[in-house]
């Protein structure tokens, strides 16, 4: 089985079949997964999107809407429903999926749609408005399934079976007390085998992993990881069970954190939209672009200042780009590797120290190697032996700048609390364009000239 | 609870118990979780490594070593144990870690340590070993619950509970006939639920996700996130069970995959270990600089042919350098939302000719603007307005490029099946510094002097 990939004959029956009557149309899209129409729908207007959703049944509608990626506007497709439709669909989302949705559309019509919804929903779904959009809470599922800890084997199976009827998948029981404080968890498993006039108390394995309400969902993510765990509870400060985070929403924030942190490490802000239009793009990019403007005249005023040395030793201002681009490139890889560590594990101070040695030590022999190249290069074409000393003092230096900058600046940050990705190559490399053109037109009008 | 971060507290604890007997250390790192111990190895010698290991129970020792990042070696472990205690280890690994964990080792030393296994194990590793680490054959483990379809309900549960006794977690059970073909998949709920009489076979859901042995890991983890799935069967062509993926292998897989990104982007080989030392970054990133210095001498030919124009007009020089390293810029951000959002989801024809036309706009949005500061700047502080007019120009055009070139060109590499992530920015900025300095050097020629 492959993965379900966008094939022009699938688009093209569709785009036939939005020609035809609603129950071909409803016919021919209840063939595929909801997931597979949630990308489907990435090709399809606005409008014919609408179409669809308004005539397959809501139980499917509402599992497309909560496949489709967050770029994709899901929030838009429940605007223009009929409100006894959109409650019917929105009523068939997990509460989890519902909150995200509708925290996307104004407060006026998050009101609206609440109010269509019967008291229970719409009372769970308020409660996760309430917390933060990238923490535990704003990523739980309120629906969970819970014992209490006295249950005894037979009753607390047939509850298990109860509670999980309106789920879709469950992958962790929890055991709580009278009060809703969480006590452990248990596994299906251990229930089944277990002698038959057992209790749950007996069971519980309460050496678990749990995380508070206002964990930051990138803390969570590294705990489903390394515990490698399908599900995981989400308690208030006196342990009330309040939800439980799985799997496969990590994954996504994992996705999310990837891609934050490659687009910083470019210079483009982390909220860009990757499908996103023209508008947006600017909107992201042209910021970082104006600010590196302003450390691209700082490199150019030192272009400026060596007006006389390149004036009278032409050749300078090929070489001088040479030396700069060749450290602009050094301390990207020093960066790339470095914010990827740090992303992946923090690293301690000796670490950290070792880093930056290690960095060090690359920038000294990449550079001497590539600078021994273009000397030999000044040496045979220009014919110019001091011109060539000058040239592979300036490549080394600079590479090895290129290596202690790259790997410190990132880690630096790390430690005062702000995200290492945000040294950006951007910004690293007018620092290696500033020394090496320093570097170069120093040495060559004290050397040379 | 917080995720495991490595405290200098602990790590000095576990160095001061290094120091004292055996009895004292066994007793304080058993206190850990084994992926709290791997992270704590991280930061040991390999010589204290190993005497950890030594001394741990088996099953500690195996998951600690499991748990263990490939970049820190597991393999070393296990090369000095004694041969009794190493087959201790190695059967206490679930066969897919000691497959990954072994296959890293020379062949004389695998065969060595598959002749002191039972020959259950070595069997089940051998047939391991042969597919490719990168596959579902590489990735999976042959430890699965199956059960054939003409069980009733009460013995399916009593073999499920004996099959699962030596598996940690399961997720999904596989149904097979007579023949180990895999006929579909069945949940535990769903045995726990139905009437005492049931045969397996009517609870079989036979629309289900497998994938072949040779399926690329990538499309593994892509299927897993797709259809937000736990477990993943593997077959082979004639659908024989093989083994089962599970998401946890996945999101390493995802972890891996997101890492290569990010150090191809940026220029650095895929392969290169993010804390490997500084002879492995050398051997890594030194022929991608010895790439871009051929890339680097053709820009700076370019510089070379205008010679005179700069020696003209002094402070072309330093424009040169802002024009070219906006250029760059621009390119390294279309370039990081493009490969990224190839990475996530393949582009139809029509949204790969759609993203380019994105990338041109905002080219020239952006380059117009920066080109226009930059304008302002040669009008009123160079006073010429000419140099003015062709800067505004030069930036333009080369915002414009970039842009294309960003976008087109891993969008084209994607079509004739070369990782998009290969044009990394490294290239993709030669290539704007060469028409940086085209337009700027050649217009100024003909237009200003």
């Amino acid at each position: 089985m492959q993965s379900f990939e966008l094939d022009k004959s699938d688009l093209l029956k569709i785009k036939r079949a939005l020609e035809e009557d609603d129950a071909a149309l409803k016919e021919l899209i209840s063939e595929y997964h909801p997931s597979e129409i949630a990308i489907l729908f990435e090709s399809l207007s606005q409008e014919s999107r609408e179409r669809i959703i308004s005539i397959l049944p809501a139980e499917l509608a509402s599992e497309v809407i909560s496949e489709m990626d967050s770029e994709f506007h899901p929030e838009k497709l429940l605007e223009n429903l009929h409100p006894e439709r959109r409650s019917e669909i929105v009523e068939e989302l997990d509460y989890d999926d519902a909150t995200d949705i509708i925290s996307q559309l104004p407060e006026e019509q998050q009101r609206e749609i609440l109010q269509e919804l019967d008291e229970e929903d719409a009372s769970n779904i308020r409660s996760l408005l309430k917390y933060e959009e990238d923490t535990a809470g704003g990523l739980m599922n309120t629906q969970v399934i819970k014992i209490n800890e006295y249950l005894i084997k037979k009753d607390a199976i047939e509850e298990i079976i109860h509670q999980s009827e309106e789920m879709e998948e469950f992958y962790t029981i929890n055991v709580i007390n009278d009060q809703n404080i969480l006590l452990g968890i248990v596994s299906l498993k251990d229930i089944i085998k277990a002698r038959n006039n057992v209790r749950i108390k007996e069971l519980i394995k309460s050496d678990f992993v749990y995380v508070k309400a206002d964990t930051d969902q990138e803390e969570v993510a590294k705990l489903i990881s390394q515990y490698n765990l399908t599900s995981i509870p989400v308690v208030d400060d006196e342990m009330h069970l309040l939800g439980r985070i799985t799997f496969d929403d990590v994954i996504d924030v994992m996705e999310e954190e990837n891609t934050e942190d490659i687009l910083k490490i470019s210079g483009v802000s982390e909220d860009e939209e990757l499908a996103g239009n023209w508008k947006e793009a600017v909107k992201s990019r042209l910021p970082w672009l104006v600010l590196n403007l302003g450390t691209a005249f700082l490199a150019a005023s030192i272009i400026r200042y060596f007006d006389s040395t390149i004036a009278s030793l032409g050749v300078l201002a090929g070489y001088m780009v040479i030396i700069a681009g060749m450290g602009g490139n050094a301390a990207t890889q020093a960066l790339a590797v470095t914010v990827r560590r740090i992303s992946l594990n923090d690293l301690s101070d000796n670490q950290a120290y070792r880093t930056v040695l290690k960095e060090f030590t690359v920038g000294l022999i990449n550079g001497a190697t590539i600078g021994f190249i273009v000397f030999l290069f000044a040496l045979f074409y220009d014919q110019n032996p001091m011109l060539g000393i000058v040239i592979f003092i300036a490549m080394t230096g600079n590479l090895i700048i290129a290596g202690i900058a790259g790997s410190a600046i990132p880690l630096v940050l790390k430690r005062v609390g702000i995200d290492p990705a945000i040294a950006s190559s951007i910004i690293i490399t007018t620092f290696t364009d500033v020394f090496g053109f320093l570097l170069l037109l120093g040495l060559a009008s004290k050397l040379i000239l």
